[in-house]
């Protein structure tokens, strides 16, 4: 494919480094900017590098956050004790969204992938550590996804954690509210038998 | 969906913005480049304001270019006197992919749609009018895609040319119906321009 513009090759193949866009994806993108006024691009081009260059991340959880501390920690309505470890601010939206959550979180950044070359080192892990080791968290629920990458980084923190008298918990694993059991795959179904409650509690909690 | 952060949430709605992306979409890619290094943002929207603001139409057939003509048209080897229209560059690179095609190109910039507001003034169609005026074209392909619009536009073009003494063709519809022509394979999109038939042929078929 050649371009019969070097502004537009770079531009399309700055924009094809994006994940899930290829070069014809990207191309039919710059040539959309390019029929829109002026001003749709240049608001994008700066909202991108405001973003990149002044967002800060909440020096107690490291959610995405404007400010210093973000809303969740500062709020004197939940509960410090308890937290959430997730992966990334999709989550935290994710729980937010239940409204069914009062503790606070502590975002990640991602998870344990030594293929991506992803180490512990790389995460926010020592940070949760040391909140723990101060004696001040009961709980600390494990909130990520039950991949292989998620199950390792859960596991590599829960040995991180074993010596600090902390309570450890893992979201519950199941079927999906109104899924059918026929379309569910196997380990999902699997762990959703061995995970079973006692039936009483299952109707409390709803 | 509410963000913890209003520079995310702002590079979310321009990132929406553009066409096929939502807001889950847009969120995924702000958050993968605030993963990346710095300086991946930093490039994109750079390439992205620097291509709005400096890129260039060749002033003979509206190709994008980086300079005031392109190459197509400042080459000595091209037959200036065979217009192929064509809707945007994309075509101009498919059709120069083929190698089958020794004139020059007329870029309309999109094509007439009454429903997105887009009229016959929008488009580069005076300009190809104004050229074939002076009496030096002997043949104009039509190369638009052959949806309604394609259609519609071409049959305004072949009025507007209609007085003036050149050849009016349209390339073979070795093409679906329906079909645009970025997608076409190189050997068909080639043979069709190789056995174009005069225009007023090309209406009686329908
Ligand atoms: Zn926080
Ligand atoms: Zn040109």
């Amino acid at each position: 494919m050649e371009l019969p513009s070097r502004l537009l090759e770079n531009a399309v193949d700055e924009i094809s480094q994006l994940p899930g866009i290829g070069k014809r994806t990207a191309l039919r993108l710059a040539l959309h900017l390019l029929r829109q006024p002026e001003n749709q691009t240049l608001l994008l081009s700066s909202a991108l590098e405001k973003m990149r260059k002044e967002i800060q991340y909440c020096k107690q959880c490291h959610n995405i956050s404007d400010s210093e501390t973000c809303k969740i920690c500062e709020s004197n309505t939940r509960n410090k004790s308890i937290i959430c470890v997730v992966e990334d601010v999709r989550d935290v939206m994710a729980i937010e969204g239940t409204g069914s959550f009062k503790g606070v979180y502590h975002v990640l950044g991602g998870k344990i992938n030594p293929i991506e070359g992803i180490g512990p080192s790389q995460l926010n892990i020592s940070s949760l550590v040391a909140k723990v080791s101060k004696g001040d968290i009961s709980e600390v629920i494990f909130a990520l996804s039950s991949t292989m990458e998620g199950d390792t980084t859960n596991f590599y923190i829960y040995k991180q954690l074993k010596e600090y008298s902390v309570l450890t918990s893992t979201i519950a694993r199941g079927i999906s509210i109104g899924d059918e059991l026929e379309y569910a795959d196997e380990v999902t179904l699997g762990r959703s038998l061995m995970h079973r409650i006692p039936f009483e509690q299952s109707i409390k909690q709803v």
